[in-house]
């Protein structure tokens, strides 16, 4: 298959690591988001092999984040997605299929509490920023909604844990999966959550010092030698194995959650309020 | 500078036209609602030189559809546009900035009035339908809202007339600026406006019919001879010359209509209803 350049511009935008994805060899490029989101670093069966084996350090900035926050935040989240979140704790993130009044998806984001009032979206590649505004309009709700400047790195694979020991201590291998707090890096506090787009274990840190978060990019390299640490991306074979869908490659704004397979995210049965309940009702009779 | 590959998946949709433009050298791609748009056939410089002078078609798939149908569609299009469309008329194009509750900018699309119920948003990049589709369920607004299949081409460049002319006859040089209307082509009916991303004269095919289409593709280039007809894409050297703004390259959701000097489209002074009309008027009292 010929190789295609990818024109870049403004439009595209690049993250704070990609000057040093380039100096590390990345290849390929997709863009996700609106960004730059590494898809190659030379051969994707040996990065895979490497995945499954060592540790990788992912530039992921492209999964954004649409932050939610005031009185009616939660209403607004809720309404949003079909998965019961009336149940949910500060410091863990939900798998939440968004979607839409005819019961499709509009996407299927990660949603961290951060507070009571306040959440974050960590978005596949849609404007769900623009969904939120739309039905927070129209409900006349008290939120504000932005798109605040988080740029993740994604620590992933078996020594993943053992790397990011070496840099955090030892309290961060007691974070649980889907859990999330707070953990310094040369006197900067991370978000970091037990979560990352492979099977093969890891951690996804939210980074909003961005200087600290290239710092602390470039130092998980330093010391990351004794676990063979090298960069990658999500991978393409390794996703595929583990089952984890794409929004937009393997289901749209044309499926429902049902036809994918996210049954035990769909909340018919609850008293929660979200957009589409009927329509799904009406698909589960048939 | 690197070139770096495109990743190529379903989530980057390829367009009627790719496997064509692949054949007639395309280089470069972008990335356009989750779509390629070509970026390069070679040199943009001669590119440039040629769109001048001559005449190219382009595979503008990427510029998508929002198609808002239904008893309320007038009102939800006013909503989004700070444009005074109440004395819009149906065959013709409305260059329409969308904005937010803040009052900055979400798209820079054009509007096509295809019935007085019945609204084509032709999109820059980013997802107006989530936008759409969340104001209208939030209102309870009686509209129907897709993604139709349509995908244009455009003929752009000095030479577009002749060349269009040959095509569909003398009564394409008749259509106005702006204007659209329907034409035939071996049968099939086409809407064809007088438009493009360009300052060089020229037309916009929007392709319903798909096949119909391809065969128009491929017939611009066998009658086209005599005008040096090339394959092209938008410009960056002709859009910057000519003071195209791009939506995410020269402004996004972070600025106001009025900071990128849209004044003439925005209606302060008129009695419709869009959002973030009192933003805006308080912004010109400063």
């Amino acid at each position: 298959m010929k190789n295609y350049s990818i024109a870049k511009s403004r439009r595209l935008r690049g993250t704070p690591y990609t000057s040093r994805i380039e100096k590390q060899g990345v290849t390929a490029y997709t863009v996700y988001n609106h960004m730059l989101l590494p898809a190659a670093f030379g051969s994707i069966a040996d990065s895979y092999e490497h995945l499954k084996k060592d540790v990788q350090v992912w530039d992921v900035a492209a999964e954004r984040q649409v932050e939610i926050q005031g009185k009616d935040s939660a209403k607004l989240v809720q309404l949003m997605t079909c998965r019961d979140l009336s149940k949910s704790k500060i410091g863990r993130c939900y798998y939440c299929p968004i979607i839409d009044d005819s019961g499709n998806l509009v996407n299927d984001p990660v949603v961290l509490k951060l507070a009571e009032d306040k959440w974050w979206i960590s978005i596949a590649d849609s404007d769900v920023i623009f969904f939120a505004k739309g039905l927070a309009s129209g409900h006349k709700f008290d939120v504000k909604i932005i798109e605040p400047v988080v740029d993740i790195i994604a620590v992933q694979g078996p020594k993943s844990f053992d790397l990011m020991e070496k840099v955090f201590g030892k309290i961060i291998k007691e974070l649980k999966f889907f859990g999330f707090n707070y953990f310094d890096f040369e006197g900067a506090k991370h978000l970091i959550a037990r979560s990352g787009w492979s099977k093969q274990g890891g951690f996804e840190v939210y980074v909003q010092n961005t200087q600290s978060g290239q710092r602390l990019y470039d130092h998980l390299f330093e010391v990351g030698e004794e676990f063979n640490v090298k960069p990658g991306c999500p991978n393409l074979i390794e996703r595929i194995e583990s089952g984890l869908l794409s929004y937009g490659n393997d289901f749209d704004n044309n499926d429902n959650p049902l036809e994918c397979g996210f049954d035990q995210y769909v909340s018919l049965d609850s008293e929660i309020n979200f957009l589409g309940k009927e329509e799904l009702k009406k698909i589960t009779l048939h």
